[in-house]
């Protein structure tokens, strides 16, 4: 399987590499892919060269989005008109932290219930009333669309979708080769299993 | 103060993604440093441009190595003796995973205690005997010199110097910004404090 870690300017560095750990673990392809040719600074600090841009980037199993930046990317309606177009071929979107306010302004969250940053909570309920926005929960999982809370969480996230699609002991595979011995199956919400 | 990210080829991208929001969020200025000029490719996913080359790096107040291209970086003598003219005047060094195999390689570890990624203890003994490498520990304090177990044990290392350098009260605030809900203080071995 391959999963597509679209990285924006400014995306927070653990939001993405987190999961980007779990899943390059676990054994998927992941590729990157930004707006434009160029670099992408994460948290102004980290000059990243991804892999392709939304114009060239190859078919994904799996599309995910990360915190940080996510103020101008929600206004991109390149970006928004890329992730519709992807909508049909996508098996599975995924999101930590902010990345849920890009899932939901291109509709992935309607009429679903979704998580974000704990700082968020309030503005993604008012960016998407259509959307059950929860607060102290570590991932919510509607089952072809997941979103995670706050940086850290995505770790969390990552794990449970290993879990879904690899089986929980693939998952703690990758959880004990991590060293993240405080990995809890689980701890989220499940909404809905496919 | 300044910490500079060592970044080899191929090294691990959560060993210095979970250092590198952990310092960001402290306050801290966070520069990447490579051998050469041109792209770093992590894990055989990520491309990362760093800002500065063993030659042309500023000063920092501590030094940190992570694991993933170990191998090739402790036989690289540009960069052992590099780390050995930065000796006097950096004040902490700091290791993830088999981030503590260059770091003994330049001496920093002779007479101390030290830890490292769960599969290469032994192989850490066998590199440093005068080393004492320790397992079943979270990381590893000797006051000017730390190391920390594999991976996601990074972020918890990462904690621990920002508690020591700004307080635990400063390192709360970074975990609870991070969610990192996991995290427990005063989780690993302090040998001697400063």
């Amino acid at each position: 399987m391959t999963i597509c870690f679209y990285l924006q300017q400014g995306v927070e560095v653990l939001d993405f590499a987190g999961p980007m750990e779990v899943f390059s673990a676990a054994g998927f392809r992941v590729i990157t892919v930004s707006r434009k040719k160029g670099p992408v600074t994460s948290q102004g600090i980290l000059k990243i060269m991804p892999d392709y841009t939304i114009d060239d980037a190859p078919p994904f199993d799996i599309l995910a989005f990360f915190g940080g930046g996510t103020n101008a990317a929600t206004k991109d309606t390149g970006l928004i008109a890329w992730i519709e177009s992807r909508r049909t071929s996508t098996s599975y979107f995924f999101s930590v932290c902010t990345g849920a306010f890009i899932l939901g302004k291109a509709g992935l969250l309607d009429s679903l219930s979704a998580t974000t940053f704990h700082s968020s909570i309030e503005e993604l309920r008012t960016a998407l009333p259509r959307t059950r926005v929860l607060a102290n929960v570590r991932f919510v999982d509607n089952g072809r669309v997941m979103t995670t809370a706050g940086i850290s969480a995505g770790i969390d996230g990552a794990l449970h979708l290993v879990t879904r699609l690899k089986g929980e002991e693939a998952a703690k595979e990758v959880a004990a080769y991590m060293e993240y011995d405080k990995w809890v199956p689980n701890q989220g919400l499940v909404v809905a299993e496919r």
